[in-house]
Protein backbone atom coordinates (compact mmCIF):
# COMPACT_ATOMS: atom_id res chain seq x y z
CA UNK A 1 0.00 0.00 0.00
CA UNK A 2 2.01 3.65 -0.91
CA UNK A 3 0.36 6.54 -0.58
CA UNK A 4 0.21 8.61 -4.17
CA UNK A 5 0.96 11.93 -4.83
CA UNK A 6 -1.03 13.56 -7.53
CA UNK A 7 1.56 16.67 -8.46
CA UNK A 8 4.04 14.32 -9.00
CA UNK A 9 2.23 11.69 -11.10
CA UNK A 10 1.24 15.33 -13.28
CA UNK A 11 4.78 15.67 -13.88
CA UNK A 12 5.32 11.99 -15.18
CA UNK A 13 4.04 13.02 -18.29
CA UNK A 14 3.14 15.55 -21.19
CA UNK A 15 0.47 14.01 -23.77
CA UNK A 16 -2.83 15.52 -23.70
CA UNK A 17 -6.20 13.48 -23.91
CA UNK A 18 -4.47 10.28 -22.75
CA UNK A 19 -5.51 9.57 -19.65
CA UNK A 20 -3.52 7.43 -16.96
CA UNK A 21 -4.35 5.25 -13.92
CA UNK A 22 -3.17 5.64 -10.47
CA UNK A 23 -5.40 4.11 -8.96
CA UNK A 24 -8.03 1.19 -8.85
CA UNK A 25 -10.52 0.33 -6.05
CA UNK A 26 -14.33 -1.05 -6.60
CA UNK A 27 -13.97 -1.74 -10.11
CA UNK A 28 -13.07 2.09 -10.51
CA UNK A 29 -10.31 3.94 -11.53
CA UNK A 30 -8.52 7.00 -10.56
CA UNK A 31 -7.27 8.58 -13.29
CA UNK A 32 -5.55 11.84 -13.96
CA UNK A 33 -5.00 13.53 -17.40
CA UNK A 34 -4.02 16.54 -18.96
CA UNK A 35 -5.95 18.48 -21.76
CA UNK A 36 -5.86 21.05 -24.47
CA UNK A 37 -8.00 21.95 -27.27
CA UNK A 38 -11.32 20.81 -27.70
CA UNK A 39 -12.28 16.78 -27.82
CA UNK A 40 -15.07 15.06 -29.55
CA UNK A 41 -18.65 15.07 -29.24
CA UNK A 42 -19.16 11.60 -27.16
CA UNK A 43 -21.12 10.03 -24.28
CA UNK A 44 -21.08 7.48 -22.42
CA UNK A 45 -23.65 4.51 -22.95
CA UNK A 46 -22.65 2.48 -19.51
CA UNK A 47 -20.59 4.82 -16.99
CA UNK A 48 -21.21 8.16 -15.47
CA UNK A 49 -18.31 10.09 -15.35
CA UNK A 50 -16.48 12.86 -13.18
CA UNK A 51 -14.18 15.39 -13.98
CA UNK A 52 -12.05 17.34 -11.44
CA UNK A 53 -10.55 20.24 -12.35
CA UNK A 54 -6.75 19.82 -10.56
CA UNK A 55 -5.21 23.00 -12.36
CA UNK A 56 -6.44 25.25 -14.73
CA UNK A 57 -9.96 25.85 -16.07
CA UNK A 58 -12.01 23.70 -18.82
CA UNK A 59 -15.36 24.38 -20.15
CA UNK A 60 -17.35 21.12 -20.48
CA UNK A 61 -19.92 21.90 -23.63
CA UNK A 62 -23.56 20.04 -23.69
CA UNK A 63 -26.25 20.31 -26.05
CA UNK A 64 -28.17 22.70 -24.47
CA UNK A 65 -25.19 24.79 -21.89
CA UNK A 66 -21.56 25.05 -21.14
CA UNK A 67 -20.59 24.56 -17.87
CA UNK A 68 -17.39 25.81 -17.15
CA UNK A 69 -14.92 24.42 -14.29
CA UNK A 70 -12.57 25.96 -12.34
CA UNK A 71 -9.75 24.88 -9.94
CA UNK A 72 -11.36 22.49 -7.17
CA UNK A 73 -14.76 22.43 -9.43
CA UNK A 74 -16.51 19.00 -10.03
CA UNK A 75 -19.14 17.69 -11.99
CA UNK A 76 -20.48 14.34 -12.56
CA UNK A 77 -21.47 14.07 -16.52
CA UNK A 78 -24.62 11.06 -16.42
CA UNK A 79 -24.58 8.12 -18.67
CA UNK A 80 -26.06 9.08 -21.89
CA UNK A 81 -25.35 12.66 -21.53
CA UNK A 82 -23.02 13.88 -24.88
CA UNK A 83 -21.00 16.00 -24.02
CA UNK A 84 -17.62 17.89 -25.40
CA UNK A 85 -14.75 18.77 -22.84
CA UNK A 86 -12.79 21.77 -24.35
CA UNK A 87 -9.17 23.22 -22.78
CA UNK A 88 -8.07 26.78 -23.82
CA UNK A 89 -5.04 26.30 -21.66
CA UNK A 90 -3.64 23.21 -20.29
CA UNK A 91 -6.17 21.69 -17.90
CA UNK A 92 -4.98 18.86 -15.71
CA UNK A 93 -8.18 17.20 -14.38
CA UNK A 94 -8.97 13.57 -12.26
CA UNK A 95 -11.26 11.21 -13.38
CA UNK A 96 -12.88 9.02 -11.23
CA UNK A 97 -15.02 6.00 -13.04
CA UNK A 98 -15.49 2.58 -14.03
CA UNK A 99 -12.42 0.33 -15.20
CA UNK A 100 -14.86 -0.63 -18.39
CA UNK A 101 -14.81 2.98 -19.78
CA UNK A 102 -13.56 4.43 -22.66
CA UNK A 103 -12.23 8.28 -23.37
CA UNK A 104 -14.02 8.91 -26.36
CA UNK A 105 -17.06 6.67 -25.27
CA UNK A 106 -19.64 5.35 -27.96
CA UNK A 107 -17.25 6.68 -30.33
CA UNK A 108 -14.06 4.70 -31.35
CA UNK A 109 -11.25 6.64 -33.81
CA UNK A 110 -7.86 7.72 -33.91
CA UNK A 111 -8.13 9.80 -30.24
CA UNK A 112 -9.37 6.53 -28.12
CA UNK A 113 -6.87 5.01 -25.90
CA UNK A 114 -7.52 1.80 -25.71
CA UNK A 115 -4.23 0.57 -23.18
CA UNK A 116 -3.89 3.37 -20.45
CA UNK A 117 -0.91 3.27 -18.83
CA UNK A 118 -0.77 2.91 -15.01
CA UNK A 119 1.70 5.54 -13.65
CA UNK B 1 -26.05 18.64 -13.89
CA UNK B 2 -24.75 21.34 -11.69
CA UNK B 3 -21.09 21.68 -11.03
CA UNK B 4 -19.68 21.07 -7.28
CA UNK B 5 -17.28 23.54 -5.97
CA UNK B 6 -14.79 21.67 -3.17
CA UNK B 7 -14.31 24.39 -1.11
CA UNK B 8 -17.58 25.89 -1.10
CA UNK B 9 -19.06 22.62 0.00
CA UNK B 10 -16.51 22.29 2.81
CA UNK B 11 -17.85 25.71 4.64
CA UNK B 12 -21.25 24.18 5.08
CA UNK B 13 -20.27 22.35 7.81
CA UNK B 14 -17.61 22.20 11.02
CA UNK B 15 -18.46 19.20 12.79
CA UNK B 16 -15.86 16.20 12.44
CA UNK B 17 -16.20 12.65 11.32
CA UNK B 18 -19.20 13.27 10.21
CA UNK B 19 -18.76 12.49 5.79
CA UNK B 20 -20.97 14.35 3.41
CA UNK B 21 -22.13 13.63 0.67
CA UNK B 22 -21.08 16.01 -2.54
CA UNK B 23 -22.00 13.55 -5.29
CA UNK B 24 -22.87 10.29 -6.53
CA UNK B 25 -21.69 8.05 -9.55
CA UNK B 26 -21.63 4.48 -10.83
CA UNK B 27 -23.21 3.50 -7.09
CA UNK B 28 -19.86 5.86 -5.83
CA UNK B 29 -20.51 8.16 -3.54
CA UNK B 30 -18.06 11.52 -3.23
CA UNK B 31 -17.81 12.29 -0.08
CA UNK B 32 -15.61 15.03 1.92
CA UNK B 33 -15.06 14.96 5.71
CA UNK B 34 -13.33 16.91 8.38
CA UNK B 35 -11.64 14.95 10.66
CA UNK B 36 -9.60 15.87 13.86
CA UNK B 37 -8.38 13.58 16.97
CA UNK B 38 -8.17 10.20 16.66
CA UNK B 39 -10.92 7.67 14.95
CA UNK B 40 -11.00 4.24 15.81
CA UNK B 41 -9.32 1.08 14.43
CA UNK B 42 -11.78 -0.43 11.62
CA UNK B 43 -11.63 -2.47 9.03
CA UNK B 44 -13.98 -2.85 5.54
CA UNK B 45 -14.83 -5.88 4.59
CA UNK B 46 -16.30 -5.35 1.17
CA UNK B 47 -15.10 -1.70 0.38
CA UNK B 48 -11.83 -0.62 -1.03
CA UNK B 49 -11.76 3.02 0.66
CA UNK B 50 -9.81 6.10 -1.06
CA UNK B 51 -8.66 8.99 1.31
CA UNK B 52 -7.95 12.08 -0.41
CA UNK B 53 -6.39 15.30 1.82
CA UNK B 54 -7.50 18.30 0.41
CA UNK B 55 -5.94 20.18 3.49
CA UNK B 56 -3.93 19.48 6.21
CA UNK B 57 -1.96 16.20 7.22
CA UNK B 58 -3.78 13.09 8.19
CA UNK B 59 -2.18 9.97 9.51
CA UNK B 60 -3.27 6.61 8.40
CA UNK B 61 -1.87 4.37 10.94
CA UNK B 62 -1.94 0.71 9.94
CA UNK B 63 -0.85 -2.34 12.04
CA UNK B 64 2.77 -2.58 10.82
CA UNK B 65 3.44 1.27 9.65
CA UNK B 66 2.13 4.35 9.83
CA UNK B 67 1.47 7.04 6.53
CA UNK B 68 1.55 10.26 6.34
CA UNK B 69 -0.54 11.81 3.86
CA UNK B 70 -0.32 15.94 2.99
CA UNK B 71 -2.54 17.85 0.73
CA UNK B 72 -2.88 16.26 -2.27
CA UNK B 73 -1.83 13.00 -1.48
CA UNK B 74 -4.21 9.86 -1.76
CA UNK B 75 -4.06 6.64 -0.39
CA UNK B 76 -6.46 3.37 -1.43
CA UNK B 77 -7.15 1.06 1.65
CA UNK B 78 -7.93 -2.26 0.41
CA UNK B 79 -11.21 -3.83 1.63
CA UNK B 80 -10.04 -6.13 4.87
CA UNK B 81 -6.95 -3.98 6.00
CA UNK B 82 -7.30 -2.66 9.45
CA UNK B 83 -6.86 0.87 9.89
CA UNK B 84 -6.96 4.16 11.88
CA UNK B 85 -6.98 7.66 11.26
CA UNK B 86 -5.54 10.16 12.79
CA UNK B 87 -5.33 13.82 12.57
CA UNK B 88 -3.47 15.84 15.11
CA UNK B 89 -5.08 18.74 13.44
CA UNK B 90 -8.31 19.94 11.62
CA UNK B 91 -7.95 17.72 8.36
CA UNK B 92 -10.09 18.28 4.94
CA UNK B 93 -10.65 14.69 3.14
CA UNK B 94 -12.46 13.73 0.16
CA UNK B 95 -13.42 9.95 -0.07
CA UNK B 96 -14.51 7.90 -3.02
CA UNK B 97 -16.27 4.73 -1.72
CA UNK B 98 -19.10 2.65 -2.65
CA UNK B 99 -22.76 3.46 -1.70
CA UNK B 100 -22.62 0.87 0.89
CA UNK B 101 -19.60 1.76 3.41
CA UNK B 102 -20.16 2.66 6.81
CA UNK B 103 -17.57 5.06 8.21
CA UNK B 104 -16.55 2.70 10.95
CA UNK B 105 -16.89 -0.41 8.99
CA UNK B 106 -17.22 -3.29 10.71
CA UNK B 107 -18.11 -2.10 13.82
CA UNK B 108 -21.47 -0.21 15.09
CA UNK B 109 -20.99 2.29 17.70
CA UNK B 110 -21.74 6.20 18.53
CA UNK B 111 -19.05 6.96 16.15
CA UNK B 112 -21.20 5.65 13.42
CA UNK B 113 -23.01 7.61 11.10
CA UNK B 114 -26.22 5.50 9.06
CA UNK B 115 -28.10 8.37 7.60
CA UNK B 116 -25.18 10.79 5.94
CA UNK B 117 -26.42 14.29 4.58
CA UNK B 118 -26.20 15.83 1.12
CA UNK B 119 -25.24 18.81 0.69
Amino acid sequence: MKKININEKFLQFDEYWNPKIVGELNHQHVKIAKLKGEFIWHQHINEDEMFWVIKGQLLIELRNEIITLNENEMIIIPRGVEHKPVAKEEVWVMLFEPTTTLNTGNHNNHLTQNNLENI
